[in-house]
């Protein structure tokens, strides 16, 4: 297999597919990540189209793990020199891929992906062999999905050792803006009216603060990057908070009365304190129905951890 | 002195007071109360009149540590059987307190505090003589303030290891808006709209969002109680996190950037965790413009740590 983009994730991937075995290289367009990649013993080069004509000749995985904006340019690459290998990424976002995908002519041999890792850090140093261990990698079920394709993404998933959930591009989207995205913009709007009180209020902040305001930490263009390439569904869950917040604004304004916001809220962390994580057996890639059945699985929490 | 209220912070208290050589008893409504804190070898009643009459004698500094609801009872009962001795409190908002306070005619011998301490838990047993440690202790700045009484109360925070910030009672609830009743308000948002994404968003969901919504976790009758009791100032913050979010939703929707928000909320981030912590000194209690001093010292982000 090949990874294009040797950054914290697609490094991490690399170093992970090859202690589960597997034949893998890596391609990066800076020569000094791949020096460093290098020197770590790893088998890595600057020449993409070389780097996609040994996959073509292999047949081998492409993983693409660059940044959104450098994902066109990728899939072009991919079209030209390597038109007949499957294709599975692990951007962020999976709408915006998938049409990418569309675009290129690739979307026969392409499974998306999303291993729900990583830290604030980048770059090949900070990559680990463990960084998906026991992490949810969401696998794409859009339809036309190709069955023996997507049991190569999930068991690349497997092999890093992260656990398979299922869901198609656009709910992917949804979840993640809804228990990523959005966190970080009530982040960033807590620390600035925080700040507001200037020094005083700052110097009284305690635990509700700290964690309530520690993702506005993060660089502000990874930030950027991932809650403006995810536009629509954040709007979405935007939207939502900005009616729980304005009426509860009404509410404590007309009666006092916080009760709907904090009884609502309180019950629905309890839900994600208690949620059920079960395994998803029985389903068998390219058997009858068995995209539906994975969607299904997929949005009752469900997980698939062999396959 | 003597504490009336012995739960997580009374209790606390009680214990801390004692451990700094201090005579101290306390007052449950509750005999059970009474009896563990008896039985852990403290000096405690149910009988509120023979409490306060025992205090009047001493002229002990009385601390107030019951629930919000609770302190207009306990002040006429202070105003009835220990009218001369000095009083403070512990309630987690100071302009109501110091309101009923005015009522219940004790306003000459009153100086507000706030433990910045705490957990969701409650009750004599979950006390520790350690909860101050370090802790902020807000101790109030309001007109009127006697300097020898006001010295009562920061000795008593010194005696149980926190640090004192002096603040009036409307800059503290200003800024306890934002620093600790609006978090929750947020996490409480979050955690519903997250939850609103089924079982597939809670089961993606990493640090961002279980740090996001940690505090949704807290009792709801606590929650409301904070953040009901601090209503006007609450509104004010929550009104400025509306704004900051709406113009957000705006600027994202129209032009695909979050920039303003995101930026803005990382430098606010920043400031929090690069905030000056300096020691006052110089300061004495009764010397001309002592209170101007104190409260701008606090504005300032200026903690005592000795008198």
């Amino acid at each position: 297999m090949c990874v294009l983009g040797l950054g914290l994730i697609g490094g991490s991937l690399l170093r992970a597919a090859v202690r589960a075995g597997r034949t893998a290289w890596g391609y990066n367009r800076s020569e000094a990540s791949v020096r460093a990649a290098r020197d770590d013993g790893f088998d890595a080069g600057s020449d993409l189209v070389a780097v996609l004509r040994r996959a073509s000749e292999s047949s081998a995985l492409i993983v693409i793990s660059v940044p959104m904006p450098a994902v066109d340019a990728t899939l072009a690459a991919i079209a030209e020199h390597a038109p007949n290998c499957p294709v599975t990424d692990v951007v962020s976002v999976k709408g915006k891929v998938a049409e990418a995908v569309a675009r290129a002519g690739l979307a026969d041999r392409y499974v998306g992906g999303h291993p729900m890792a990583g830290t604030s850090a980048s770059g090949w140093s900070v990559g680990t062999v463990d960084l998906f261990r026991e992490a949810v990698w969401v696998v794409g079920t859009d339809d036309g999905t190709d069955p023996a394709i997507w049991t190569q993404v999930a068991r690349l998933a497997l092999d890093c050792g992260a656990v398979v959930v299922p869901a198609e591009s656009t709910e992917h989207d949804s979840a993640v803006a809804r228990i990523s995205h959005l966190p970080h913009l009530l982040a960033e709007t807590l620390a600035i009216t925080g700040d507001a009180g200037g020094p005083l209020a700052l110097g009284l902040a305690a635990g509700s603060f700290r964690d309530g305001t520690r993702v506005a930490g993060s660089a502000p263009a990874l930030v950027r990057a991932m809650c403006e390439g995810n536009r629509d569904a954040l709007l979405v869950a935007l939207d939502e908070a900005l009616v729980l917040l304005g009426d509860a604004r009404l509410a404590l304004g007309e009666t006092g009365s916080t009760a709907a916001l904090v009884e609502a809220g309180h019950a629905a962390r309890l839900r994600y304190d208690e949620q059920d994580v079960w395994e998803i057996t029985g389903i068998v890639p390219g058997e009858d129905g068995w995209l539906d059945r994975m969607r299904d699985a997929g949005r009752r929490g469900g997980r698939l951890r062999r396959l």
